[in-house]
């Protein structure tokens, strides 16, 4: 019998028809698609863990997964194997030979999500499943300014969703941009880890902040309160895409 | 009874699911969406006359209509009053008072579209449905002085498709611009008018010129033979969206 590899994969979905990363019983995940390709490929009921558990309509550029194998299918092969058997919103962009010790999750070093805005009186035909709606005017230098409060390492208690089970709610950003383009904004948002709905409830703060609905330090203020009422809405998930998780360089090769 | 007046509608629209801008008599179009949706509110069948009759698949961000009614809506509430209405792969992001005189279509003053290119080993995943996959790498700088070759001026008789209608096939190219953005390629062009597929089979010749498969001066080789068989091929339609529609000042107000 072969030996068993272990193989990295980086996968890039359109979340809108999924109702999430993380398999389920009764509703499509995104897990459960590559688990079905591999199954259709190798023979391998194989366990496919991913480096996060995007909630549903949540999507991906470069979302981070890693599988054990015994077949003989070389490494860099799964993706364009594992696409002809994937439906086309979910996409294999690149797999490689991993170290049999390698965690997509828990190796991971760094996480980069953008968050889109369409800022519009009317909602995007287009990018209606990509960007969020907001129609009162932003202003996106009151929002830039503000983000720059939460750079460093803080206690986020005051950004984690009610039902998160972390230990510890210190985390530390070290990329909060953002930038606009016509009706347009873009934020990008680059730490180590994040607490659930970390990244949505501050996109909904900046935008609150953007409306004039929340003060221009409200994140400086809420990171020191750490109550979760001092800040805005959780933004809506399908503003959200994973751009890329980073491991240390020896992992990624 | 109330006086009739013309409005100008801008529309923006995902394709997708559209087997184009015109009315069809079984498929589903853009304009009996926007007639249905004028039906329901106002009470009238009145026909939208679009200034470009997009293919299936072809997108929107600044598509130019018009339609004469004798409701007393003011002319600037049509927006929001047609969104409600319309599915929300359309949407009304303009809408004025024009003069009786104004034709979307054939007072046209330019149009610009956006060709989108897909540059990867792999589809999108995301961006599948507005982006057209290339799998081999693109020689982007090379693409982007070929484009020089159709500015000013020409007979485009060979970039016609074998449909086309038109007298002449004389047209003018005011802008050929062409960006990379990571695996995106990005071809923007503006003229007066565009014969049928005109802007598909220069990106699809792009394509050819990028990949090696046509020699870098084909397009202007092409202009000087007329011949269709000496240019690349059409490229898709979900690549092609409709950016803008200009006219003269005094209509646009």
């Amino acid at each position: 019998m072969r030996e068993s590899r272990r193989i990295m994969l980086t996968v890039s979905y359109d979340g809108t028809a999924y109702a999430g990363w993380q398999r389920q019983l009764n509703a499509p995940s995104v897990q459960a698609a590559l688990e079905r390709a591999l199954l259709s490929l190798t023979g391998e009921a194989a366990a496919v863990t991913g480096a996060s558990r995007t909630d549903a309509g949540v999507h991906a550029l470069g979302q981070a997964a890693h599988f054990d194998t015994r077949s003989s299918i070389p490494a860099e092969k799964f993706s364009f194997a594992l696409n002809t058997r994937l439906p086309d919103d979910v996409r294999v962009v690149d797999a490689r030979l991993a170290a049999p010790d390698f965690h997509a999750r828990y190796g991971a070093r760094g996480k980069t999500y953008r968050y889109q805005i369409h800022n519009s009186p009317h909602a995007s035909a287009l990018y209606r499943h990509q960007r969020a709606h907001v129609i009162p005017t932003l202003d996106a230098a009151l929002m830039r300014n503000a983000g720059r409060d939460v750079l460093g390492e803080h206690d986020f208690r005051a950004f984690a969703a009610a039902g998160c089970e972390a230990k510890s709610t210190v985390r530390e950003i070290t990329e909060a941009g953002l930038r606009r383009d016509g009706e347009l904004i873009e934020l990008t948002v680059s730490g180590r880890s994040f607490l659930y709905n970390m990244v949505r409830i501050l996109a909904g703060s900046l935008i609150y902040i953007g409306m004039g609905k929340l003060p221009p330090d409200a994140l400086a203020a809420a990171l020191r309160s750490g109550n979760r009422l001092d800040l805005g809405f959780t933004a809506p998930a399908h503003g959200l895409t994973l751009m890329k998780v980073r491991y240390t360089a020896h992992e990624e090769n």
